[in-house]
């Protein structure tokens, strides 16, 4: 605590600036880098390859503040060792505009990889990060070359592990032997709502032992016992580490250490004071940075520089012994897709049997995967239903992190972090699968990735009550409507293989969010098209894929998914009721919207009132669409177990239905 | 194996009518009431304390099937021990209007006490209801009348232990010292994707030992040793008790038993046979039951008569000792309100200053908390924040189960899950915060609950935006659409105090389904009220809170919580300007919804076509209120760190947007 030596003001720095900080917004939490100050500073200095110049230099060592709200330990880290994050961002911490949100935010702020704050989102993350990493060093390292060659560090907190998904990652992680990855565990005893003791009396070091993690525990405080602890994770290359440090929450707070006022509010002007007195710093002074401090914590810049250039050199040697793999490498990590891709996109021939669009979709993958070789992944358990398998490119385990066919088991919420961490990493383009069903399951993984712009590709299957007899538990009703309402998320329900084909190009080229390919269980058609309605204005979000003779349709029937072979089947009926409608196929509101309003007012003229969307899902946000005139055949109740066929029927998803209800509108 | 015991053939009718239901419906998951049928056996045969015809008793033991893809094994217990559950509704499995659906349901099939499948529930679920009896127990037991005093039963799987929520339900259950607990795991080594080691390789007897579990591990074939453990389980009262049964799912057919192929497929027909013939069963009879084997079951009718006899034996000499206390007791079963409960509602006097809709909401729980003694609740870390903290009623805790405090831990997903069991088991109404933004964490036990017609109250706060400070990663976007589209949900968004008064009054006297009260961090005005705008009419889901001079008004602002103010605000500049408009607050969509065509007429005339919404939220669905051509103000992005205040002017949620967007509709 008293500054004797500079490392001990280098520490102090990193706390009273997030005191300040907290202070000056008079908002934020205080405590946690004020407790684990001493841990971070060892991490970063001794140990963190990174170089502040280059954020995104490839083989850096990944870190996470998984504990997110104590995002003013990162920024202070940061701006010490030199990013481009000025002092003046740190003042205005919190604030409109700045680089310094409450929370870190990917994208926002240079040096931060990813976005935390949501608890236990940052762990599962990382673990991501760590199978990327390992992914791509099997692929691509050779003896000589180690071009991929990072570990992933993070800082946890009694929260994360608390977290359900905390579970989820660690499990894998250790199963996975994911020796890269380093946790630090500020284990400080204190939550939001005072003493862990009130729910959380675990023994965590024994949990993640039973996962197969390396556990060490030291005073997180005693700086040198840190430097060791971190020194011997590294020598465990066949675990994961979680190094236990005890801390004390608020540390130097003659008032607020130990205790949950330091957590989640700035500790006031006077405690501000006291705390500085007793870390024997200026009371007075607000944002103070020795010189000799900012000097020794600037050696990051130099020594960043080196690891950066030592890289940049073996790299560069590495692609006069082996271009190829250097290109391939350079590829993946711009994650560029090759000229004219769609080209490998498979066609399907019209088939009134047809095949259900989670079989197109395990096809296309196939068809694709050999373009594409940055493409990994997998699904949670559900591998054989989700058709996510991809041929002759084995089974990524801890013997072969080469292999691209990744079993995430049962932890929908750990994989959907995964991708984020896969995707954040760079080098590998990630999909996973689960049923849409338990897309609640991965659902703040799923916003992470829209918030952080993080694209990421989903294999929901089993879209709807055509999954039939596993029943209302499994049969998705609200989920398109709450996953269309997510900003940045791309959601595709394609009508038949051939849309899902485009579907996956529309997926792979959204940079913006995460994509949602929503695929049936159940056989659909494959429809039969020509130039007018080619698959590819799948694209396009909507399209008319069977149009009225007349210029201006009697009607607009409008489907997605499952229920475009519906809606063109009633279609039919209509014509010989001297109907002249329209149907329009919608497998991307999102792409639609995107369109321009020519576009838009050709394929739903703003004249024709007379609008019937069929969707069997919530109607809710049809409406949209449909204008308040139309009718929105849908589910509003959940659905039933039995052969599907007949649950259609009778909850009345049909083309009667359809028919009767354009008739009674017209 | 073989037959020679009236005990070997009771197990093995459960194992071929699960057998011959799944083969009948050509869907299901036979292997695991194969591989759990002995173990299943035992809990029934020789210890759960049930009743079959009276399948509500309150003091019956609880028994889940957290592996509700195994629904065979329930149902044909269900039926063998008398339930009302013909043969006829197993041979109807998975079929239209049957009782035997997928995954067990609640409230659909008698003896079913939760809803399973998507897994991890049930086993969290379980906690809840644990924690219900040991606080009734608690509250109401004597040394002579131990009325509440059952034991909670479980089946779980590798698939819910793989799960999330398992960890955190777990970590609280030991934590808690729920020793009734006793959960049998099928330790199988299957799931879907094939041997659990391809992705799940966890040392789960260790984790479960750190959370303060008791763990046995046995053969769970071996009827005398899983008895064995059964009764030790039950001594261990400290403890919540896991026992591991070794099994062999699919047990018993030559050719798919330890085989992912019996997981979640039939058999087929030919290996029907040939396990029949394996287990010594007549090969070509379906649904067979030997007339001593159903006998031997029934005799679970006599012994529970008898069970529930003593019981009520019991409760009626308590009821002459402790005639309060009992009246007590039966009033909590019932789930009944006192008469006119809403007389406790608080009454707020109108204050332009205010106070967030969470403070409110704190003092209405305290108001109501004496004169509702079945209220309990809770919050995940953020009692402060989500002001759900009782006065006066103590923590509950291992030492003190009478508590009605629930520290629930950073663990929304198993707090969900908790609020479900506990509302099932009976004798509490339970409520459980958090930020509305990790609503998405506990939106799978959300869906349970809607799905189940479970009543539960989440105060779910900081509920926009206006959180401020802490920025994108803890502001809801698209939550409240989210949430309005799952069928049987009721959202409550309260505009001030008083709303949030009678918010709580919708809330306690909704039995379909969960009330999610949406609720603001910072403060809103205590609106002024008269005898047209009384805050009573939150009960109608949408009113007139300031209505034009005309009859017809010229324009209709509809806004719900923090934004009501804005829309009132908004309203008097129009005035200024000689437009007309009324204001209609709408803190329910489904209780307007709900409401008769006049009524719903009456507030939002049809003829009034110029209608403008307001929600600091995605505006996803608001088109169904405003019509094609009104305006919604809301929010199409993500939203941002910084005060409050700043962020609503620089995303437009302001006064002068209304007015501009009114303006520019007429």
């Amino acid at each position: 605590m008293p500054n004797s030596t500079l490392e001990d003001r280098c520490v102090n720095t990193i706390r009273t600036l997030s005191i300040d900080a907290v202070q000056a917004a008079e908002s934020g939490h205080p405590g946690m880098p004020m407790g684990m100050a001493d841990a971070a500073f060892v991490l970063w200095n001794k140990f963190l390859s990174h170089d502040p110049a280059h954020p995104e230099w490839y083989n850096r060592d990944r870190f996470i503040l998984s504990a997110g709200h104590g995002s003013m330990l990162l920024y202070s880290l940061l701006h010490l060792t030199g990013y481009d994050l000025s002092l003046a961002q740190l003042k205005n911490f919190r604030q409109w505009g700045s680089k310094t949100p409450g929370h870190p935010e990917y994208g926002h702020t240079p040096g931060v990889e990813t976005t935390t704050g949501p608890l236990g989102q940052g762990f599962a993350t990382g673990v991501g990060m760590a199978m990327a990493e390992a992914h791509l060093a099997d692929k691509f390292n050779t003896q000589k070359f180690p071009i991929s060659d990072h570990y992933t560090y993070g800082i946890v907190s009694d929260g994360d592990l608390m977290e359900g998904i905390s579970h989820e990652a660690a499990s894998l992680a250790g199963h996975l032997k994911l020796g890269k990855i380093i946790y630090l565990y500020d284990s400080n005893q204190i939550s939001i709502d005072g003493s862990t003791d009130l729910a959380y009396t675990e023994d965590a070091g024994a949990r993640f032992k039973s996962y197969g993690w390396d556990v060490q525990e030291v005073d997180g405080h005693d700086r040198p016992a840190v430097e060791q602890s971190i020194t011997q994770a590294q020598q465990e290359t066949d675990k994961p580490s979680l190094i236990i440090c005890k801390t004390h929450i608020g540390y130097g707070s003659p008032n607020k250490q130990d205790s949950a006022a330091s957590h989640g509010s700035p500790l006031g002007e006077e405690e501000v004071k006291l705390t500085k007195k007793q870390l024997g710093w200026p009371a007075d002074k607000k944002f103070f940075i020795p010189d000799d401090v900012l000097k020794y914590f600037r050696k990051a810049e130099k020594k960043g520089q080196e690891r950066f250039e030592h890289w940049e050199t073996m790299f560069e040697e590495f692609s006069n012994y082996e271009p190829e793999s250097a290109q391939t490498f350079e590829n993946q990590l711009s994650r560029s897709l090759p000229e004219n891709w769609d080209d490998m996109l498979p066609y399907f021939e019209p088939d009134q049997k047809g095949m259900a669009t989670r079989a197109a979709s395990g096809k296309v993958l196939n068809s694709i995967a050999s373009g594409i070789p940055s493409l990994i992944g997998g699904s949670a358990d559900l591998t054989g239903s989700n058709k996510t398998w991809l041929d002759d490119a084995g089974i990524f385990t801890s013997d072969n992190y080469g292999g691209k066919n990744i079993h995430f088991g049962v932890r929908e919420h750990a994989m959907g972090a995964a991708l984020n961490g896969m995707s954040l990493h760079s080098g590998v383009i990630p999909y996973g699968g689960t049923f849409l069903i338990f897309s609640d399951y991965c659902r703040p993984a799923i916003r992470i990735a829209a918030l952080s712009n993080i694209p990421a590709t989903y294999v929901f299957t089993h879209d709807s009550i055509g999954l039939g007899e596993d029943g209302p538990t499994h049969q998705p009703i609200e989920h398109l409507a709450s996953l269309r309402a997510i900003p940045n998320v791309q959601v595709l329900r394609p009508a038949d293989a051939n849309e899902t084909a485009w579907a996956w190009k529309a997926a792979l080229e959204f940079r913006e969010g995460p994509s949602l390919l929503v695929l049936t269980r159940q056989a659909l058609p494959v429809l039969q098209r020509g130039d007018k309605n080619d698959a590819s204005l799948t694209m396009k979000g909507a399209y008319i894929i069977s149009d009225s003779q007349k210029e201006t349709p009697d009607a607009i029937l409008m489907a997605t998914g499952s229920e475009v072979q519906l809606a063109l089947k009633a279609n039919q009926k209509l014509k010989k009721e001297q109907i002249d409608a329209r149907v329009v196929s919608m497998p991307s509101w999102e792409l639609f919207a995107q369109q321009d309003q020519a576009y838009r007012d050709k394929v739903l003229p703003p004249e024709v009132k007379a609008r019937v969307s069929v969707e069997a899902a919530a109607p809710f946000g049809w409406e949209r669409w449909i204008g308040s005139t139309g009718t929105a055949i849908g589910l509003d109740r959940f659905g039933a177990s039995a052969p599907y066929e007949e649950i259609y029927e009778h909850l009345g998803i049909t083309e009667q239905r359809i028919v009767d209800e354009t008739k009674e509108l017209l």
